[in-house]
């Protein structure tokens, strides 16, 4: 059976009074998750386990069966996969984002205006040394980058340059640990961080910017330190081959990680106007190749960040269209957490699943949603059931016992 | 409160087209165990964990509360105790099936016309040596048998040789870690394995087979290798007296490692014939004396494994029918595992699962069946959570605490 996993960024949400206490996913109109939630069965998934709220990394590590408390390390080395950086061993990776500061580096927009590329940007960082250390700075999806450093006596115990809050001076990197290593990588990447606003402040791109009144992209702020370290691929756990279809670089990373191979689609772009149906064909083509197709769709995510419900359901609407066209013999669809547009973040809420395809026992749910996914078959689920599952009902694993 | 255990192997199914989309178990008429459900509470029970293909000697394991990743050592002790040979340290124990070969050793059938004794043909290869290990054969239910090594340097980490497909060769057994004394093992086996060819192949009983147009037990091939690790039994856990009717050796096997006495019922075969009634009456009998009884039903796996939905339906409306006769003061039902008649082998799905006795908290669930149960008061369990559940409700449990 080959088998495609669908994983909707930021699916889940909370009821919303403008539309009639229902979630951007129960008040989207949703015909052909529906109809997959009909033939197939349903339930609950949380991701990490209940009450946590997970992370788009240890999100994805778990459900595709990968241990976050075992593996991760940080999202860094995710990204710099994701950027399709070869990353070493010893290299320290970060994520970062171009953002806008005054000049009192109090952050005004922590994504410089949802910029749409940091081509630019990174190319004007890129290669410097600092203290002996290289630093590789690359372009990753939409306003997002990925900082490597390469050098002696690095480490990844560092805090994040990033507040997350606007209003505030953007932080100084710190130690974690006290160590000679760390404080010397901390050091390395506040340098960084400063040089990076002096060399970015006065960028031609920033100036026409300025000049059209959109917030320039003056700082790169890193954060999610790691190092890289291998995980068992699904080839080596299941014998399988796979691949992966997204915009976003993190879950190209999150493919790579997992040994899959990464389908460029034009038009996926990991952003509100990223093609679905060039994905959902991509898919179709790659089904016939491999055993099982990982397809992403970032944008919904997006919007419950951004604390906008309407583009939120309509977005859902966009993926239920290209959906419809999907085709494979044993669907799965879920999120990787919750973005309710209330909270503008990530929250520990599950997310609803669905299992669509020969064999699967239904059990009389007909709407995909946050609450009728509650009475269904699959019961609650973590994320590290999901690929167990769903590899057990498409043949592909082998018995307990005997 | 004396308590009963019912497991009915493999029962859980998929949908069938032929049965309104309905399991065996849903379609079969079953109003005992319906009224079971109705005044008890009901579940499903993943027996090892979710999305795990579940052998049947893990599975018991977990569901009498013995965590198999601990304590599961092959599925060969576990059978040897079953057809009651006193096995000693360093054996090293086999199951084997009685099976239908070619001349070139190309299996024609796993299971020799499903043959209903081994008996005479054990007895044939009973007590040899070679290269100074003495071999012990005895028959099991059915087409099955032991064979248990005894002797010097020898090893558990031997592989099976039975390819478990027909139209291909016997397998030879081979070393799995490349130790001296495994590949001694693998070598005495591979010896047995063609000797045991020669001498049944021209064994009296077989001819007599050939000539009614049945097939031959012309080769007994083992598998499941395992030496024997004691487990805590249910007198040291719990303190109960325990018992076990059960055709099937492997059972019975359990039911030893266990601690239970195992009660012989005349007409418990493991098979399709096998006399439910009988056995529901050593049941009563036992409950009077033991505060513990297990009772397991074979034959509705089998009805799985030949792909046999109709057969299955009946054999669970046999158990129904034995069930109604049941005196229990807190009676468990449930299966090992699921056996999908499209599969012909075991799968990950769940089975239901109900408790009924004095005090339990009824969930409205009038129907046992996959489905039905999906809505039941327990929600999701697993094995390990079975035996927890029953022996606090019976009163064999301590506080966790103060």
């Amino acid at each position: 059976m080959n088998c495609v996993i669908v994983i909707i960024d930021g699916l889940g949400d909370r009821p919303i009074k403008e539309f009639k206490n229902k979630t951007p996913l129960e008040y989207a109109n949703t015909p052909n998750l529906n109809k997959l939630a009909s033939n197939g069965i349903t339930g609950l998934m949380h991701p990490i386990k209940k009450g946590i709220i997970p992370g788009s990394d240890t999100s994805h590590f778990s459900i595709f069966g990968v241990d976050p408390e075992k593996y991760y390390s940080g999202r860094g080395p995710i990204e710099a996969l994701g950027a399709n950086i070869k990353i070493k061993n010893g290299d320290i990776a970060f994520r970062a984002n171009l953002a806008t500061v005054d000049s009192n580096l109090v952050l005004k927009d922590r994504r410089a205006g949802r910029i749409d590329s940091t081509k630019e940007f990174c190319e004007a960082l890129d290669g410097m040394n600092i203290d002996g250390v290289e630093i590789i700075v690359k372009p990753s999806s939409w306003y997002r980058a990925v900082v490597v450093l390469r050098g002696n006596g690095l480490s990844d115990k560092i805090s994040s340059t990033d507040p997350k809050l606007t209003g505030c001076r953007i932080l100084d990197s710190k130690s974690i640990n006290s160590t000679k290593e760390a404080k010397k990588t901390a050091d390395i990447i506040n340098k960084f961080v400063l040089f990076s606003y002096e060399k970015l402040k006065d960028l031609k791109i920033n100036k026409e910017r300025e000049s059209k009144g959109l917030l320039p992209g003056n700082i790169l702020l890193p954060r999610g330190a790691g190092k890289f370290n291998k995980i068992p691929t699904l080839k080596e756990r299941y014998g399988i081959s796979s691949a992966c279809v997204a915009g976003g670089g993190l879950y190209k990373g999150v493919g790579r990680y997992l040994g899959m191979d990464v389908i460029e689609v034009e038009g996926a772009t990991g952003r509100y106007d990223s093609d679905y149906d060039a994905k959902v064909s991509a898919v179709n083509k790659a089904t016939k190749e491999y055993n099982l197709v990982f397809l992403h769709m970032k944008a919904i995510d997006s919007a419950g960040e951004d604390g906008n419900p309407r583009l939120k359901k309509e977005l859902i609407e966009k993926v239920d269209r290209a959906i419809s066209k999907l085709q494979s013999e044993l669907i799965l669809v879920t999120g990787d957490h919750s973005t309710p547009c209330e909270l503008k973040r990530h929250s520990y809420e599950p997310v609803p699943i669905l299992i669509c395809g020969s064999g699967i026992r239904t059990d009389g749910v007909k709407k995909f949603g946050e609450r009728s996914c509650m009475q269904g078959g699959l019961g609650h689920i973590t994320g590290l059931d999901v690929m167990s599952i769903l590899m057990s009902h498409a043949g592909f694993s082998s018995l307990y016992g005997s």
